[in-house]
C-alpha cells in the first residue's frame, strides 16, 4: 500500500515523541489505517542540533515552507508552537488541501474559528486533541461522547504546573515561592512562569472546552481569569481546616444557553472527584444534564502523553482520507453566543479579613453582606497570635457575582477592616 | 430535511430515557446531524402498560419483527436485553441494511464477533458504547483516543451493584448480606443478584474492553472470574489496616501481545485513583505505554446516563449515514489471540490463615512459600480474642499465578493450618 506522507513542524520533545510513536507502533498503526505512515519532512529551528532519535538528514529542513509546499505531503503535524507565524503556515497548508493535526492551544484559542472556517472551505480536517489536557481524549469526549447531552458544567484542572505547585503547597505546607522555584528546577515550570501561574494557559484551554461543550464560539476574552501567585500557605491551611483543597479550576457553566467561564484559584470540597487530582496530572470534570457526573483524568503534558493524542488524531485524519470524508465532520459552533451577566453568575465565597480587635466589628461587617442580600454559611472570628488584628473568616452561601462585587467594594471602605487578606470562589 | 427514522426495541427505563433525550434535545441533535430524528416504531412487551412518557399509540407494537421489517427505518436501537432472540433480531436487521445501536453487553460479549462480521458484510454500523460503564464513553476512548498507543493495563470498576455493596461494607463496617439486602430494597441489586455479585456481568464488560484495548478477539471464556459473595467485613477491615480498599476489579493486562484478563475482589492501594471510586459509580483506569495513567469516571448505569451513550451512538450512525460511510470504520480485531499462561501472570497476594497457636507454625508456613520461590512482603502473626486459633496475615511480593496455585495446594495440606480464611489479589 502507498504510504501516507506526513510533514512535521517542530522536533522538540513532543515532536520527538510523535516520531517515536509513529515508528515504534508502525505495525499497529498501519493495520488500523490500511497503509504505512511515513514522516516525510521535518522542519526544525536548528538542523545541526543533536537529537535523541535517528532521523534521515534528507528529511530535515530549517524552512517550514519546504514542508508546507511539498506536494507529496497529505497531513501536517504542527508541534512548533507560536501564534502569528504558525497561523500563516497552517492557513497556507489548508489552502493547499493539507490536513492539520496540532497541539497548539494558543493558536486554537485565539484563531480557532478562522482556522476551522478555512478548513471547512477546503474540506480539510483540523484536529487538536493534544491542545487541551495532553493525553486525555477530552475533545473527542465532548464532541462525540456527549453529542447527545446538554453540558451544564465543566470544571478543569488543565494546567499541570499550577496543580503541581498547589499540590506541593498543600502536602508540605510550603510557600508559593519555594515550590515555584523547585518546579522550575524540575522543569515543571518555565523560567518565566507568568502564562501558567496567572491562569492564561488554563484560560486558553477552557475557551476551547467551552466552545465544544456549549457549541458556541467562546473567545479568550470571554474567560474571566485570575492566577495563583497570590495564594499563600495560610490560605491553603484555612481551606483544609474547612474541608477544602485549593485548586486552580477552570469553571464553565451553562444554563438555558447562557454561559459563564472563568479560571481562578478555588476551594473545592475534599471528596469531590477533582479535589484529589494532584501533581502534574490534569482532570476534566463534566456534568451533563442526562449523564450526570463524569471525570476524565490523566497526564496533562509531557512528550509521550501529548504525542499519544497527536498520533490518535493522525490516525483519525488518515481514516477519513481513506474514506474521502475529510472536513465533513467538522464541528462548527451553531449556537449564538450569550454570556451570563454578573447578576446571573452564582457561587459561594471564602473571605479572610484582618480587622480591629474590638466589639461591634463583626456586626458591622455582617451588616454589609445583609445589605446586598448575600447570606452567610459560616462566620468565625479569632485572634491571631502573630498579629494584633483579629481574623474573620466568612463563607457565603451562593451569591451573585454582581452582589459580591458590591459587598467587596463596600468592605474595602470600612475603616474597621485593615486588610481583605483573601477572597476565593468555593465549589462543591 | 427528511427525518431519519429510528426503530426502538424495548421501552423500559433505558428506552424511556432514549425517547426523552431524542425528544428533549431534538433541536441540538438535528443541528448536529442535519435532519430531524424520529422514533418511528417501538416494540414493547405489553402494549397496554401505562408509560411515564407520551408515545404515539400507532408507533407501538408488541412484535419486534414489525420494527425490523419496516422498510422506512434506518437505525435500530436495541434496549430490550436478552441474548438468543435478540441476536436473531439484530442479525436480521443487519441483513436488511439497518444500522444498530445497542446497550446489550451480554449479546456483545457472547456474540459480538458474529454480529460485527455480519455488519461488515452488509456495510452497517454496530455501535455499543452503552454496553460498558453506562455514560462513560470508554469504548470511543479505547478505539479512537488511544488508537495510537499500546494498552498495557485496563482496570475497571464496571459493575455498580458490587461497588455499592463493597463501598457500604467499607464505610459502615456492615456485612455482605445486610448490604446486599439493602441494595435490593433500593433497586441497586436484582432479586437474583448472581450475575452481578459473582462477577459475570463485570466479566462480560471486561471481555469487550479487552477486545478493544488489545485489538484481539477476547471471549468470555478467556476471563477468569470470582465474585464478592465470600468477602467478609473482617477482610475489608484487614484491607484498610494494611492501606487498601477492597474493590471488584476487572484487570486486563498485555505484554508483547500476550494478555491475561480476570475479575476478582482485589485489595487496591488507597491513593490509587480507582480506590476512591465509591457507590454505584463506575471507573475505568487505562495504562498506556505512551500515555501513562488515565482514568475515566461516571455513572455506570441508570436510565439517563445509559441513554446518553445510546443517543451519542445514534448521532454517530446518522452522521455516517449522511456521509455514506457506515460500516467502514468498523474495528475488527486484527491480532492473533495469545493468552498468557499462569506462569506469566504476576501479582501480589493477601492471605489470612487460621492456624495452631504454637511455636514453629510460622516457620513451617513461610517455608512453603520459599519452596515455590514466592517472596513475602510482610507477615504478621496475632492472637484472635474471639478464636483459639492464631491468625497469620501474609502479603506476598509479585508472584506468578502458577507458583501461587502450588503454594495454595501445599498450604491446604498443612495440618497446622485450620483454615485458609481469605486469599485476595493485591494491586497498587
Amino acid at each position: 500500500m502507498k504510504p501516507v506522507k506526513v510533514g512535521l513542524l517542530g522536533l522538540g520533545t513532543v515532536g520527538t515523541g510523535v516520531v517515536r510513536i509513529v515508528e515504534g507502533n508502525q505495525e499497529d498503526l498501519s493495520s488500523q489505517v490500511g497503509s504505512p505512515i511515513l514522516i516525510e519532512r521535518i522542519a526544525v529551528k536548528n538542523t545541526e542540533k543533536p537529537r535523541d532519535i535517528e532521523v534521515d538528514a534528507a528529511a530535515i529542513t530549517d524552512d517550514p515552507w519546504d514542508v508546507i509546499r511539498d506536494p507529496e505531503i497529505d497531513v501536517i503535524v504542527e508541534v512548533m508552537g507560536g501564534i502569528a507565524g504558525t497561523k500563516e503556515y497552517i492557513l497556507e497548508a489548508l489552502e493547499r488541501g493539507k490536513h492539520i493535526v496540532t497541539a497548539n492551544k494558543d493558536l486554537m484559542a485565539l484563531h480557532g474559528s478562522e482556522i476551522l472556517a478555512k478548513a471547512q472551505e477546503k474540506q480539510c480536517d483540523v484536529f487538536y486533541e493534544a491542545s487541551v489536557a495532553g493525553g486525555i481524549p477530552i475533545i473527542r469526549t465532548l464532541i462525540e461522547g456527549f453529542s447527545s447531552d446538554k453540558i451544564v458544567k465543566i470544571m478543569g484542572i488543565v494546567n499541570g504546573t499550577t496543580n503541581y505547585i498547589l499540590s506541593k503547597m498543600s502536602q508540605e505546607g510550603a510557600s508559593y515561592h519555594d515550590v515555584l522555584k523547585e518546579a522550575q528546577e524540575l522543569g515543571y515550570a518555565e523560567s518565566d512562569p507568568t502564562s501558567d501561574v496567572e491562569g492564561l494557559d488554563a484560560a486558553r484551554k477552557m475557551a476551547i472546552l467551552g466552545t465544544l461543550g456549549f457549541r458556541t464560539n467562546v473567545e479568550l476574552s470571554d474567560v474571566s481569569v485570575s492566577g495563583i501567585s497570590g495564594v499563600s500557605k495560610e490560605d491553603i491551611a484555612f481551606a483544609k481546616r474547612l474541608g477544602y483543597e485549593m485548586k486552580l479550576l477552570g469553571i464553565a457553566e451553562s444554563h438555558e444557553d447562557e454561559f459563564s467561564i472563568s479560571v481562578q484559584p478555588t476551594m473545592i470540597r475534599t471528596g469531590h472527584p477533582i479535589a484529589s487530582v494532584n501533581g502534574v496530572y490534569n482532570a476534566v470534570y463534566v456534568y451533563g444534564q442526562a449523564v450526570g457526573e463524569t471525570m476524565f483524568y490523566g497526564a496533562g503534558a509531557g512528550a509521550m502523553p501529548t504525542a499519544t493524542s497527536i498520533v490518535a488524531d493522525l490516525v483519525a485524519v488518515i481514516k477519513n482520507l481513506k474514506l474521502g470524508v475529510n472536513g465533513l465532520k467538522q464541528i462548527v459552533p451553531y449556537k449564538q453566543k450569550k454570556l451570563k451577566s454578573d447578576e446571573d453568575i452564582f457561587y459561594k465565597n471564602f473571605l479572610l479579613l484582618h480587622v480591629d480587635d474590638k466589639a461591634g466589628v463583626l456586626a458591622k461587617i455582617t451588616q454589609v453582606f445583609a445589605e446586598y442580600d448575600v447570606s452567610l454559611d459560616s462566620v468565625v472570628q479569632q485572634a491571631n497570635p502573630s498579629n494584633p488584628d483579629a481574623e474573620i473568616i466568612i463563607v457565603t452561601h451562593n451569591a451573585s457575582k454582581a452582589s459580591m462585587n458590591k459587598v467587596m467594594r463596600h468592605l474595602e471602605q470600612l475603616k474597621v477592616i485593615h486588610r481583605i487578606k483573601s477572597h476565593y470562589r468555593v465549589e462543591g
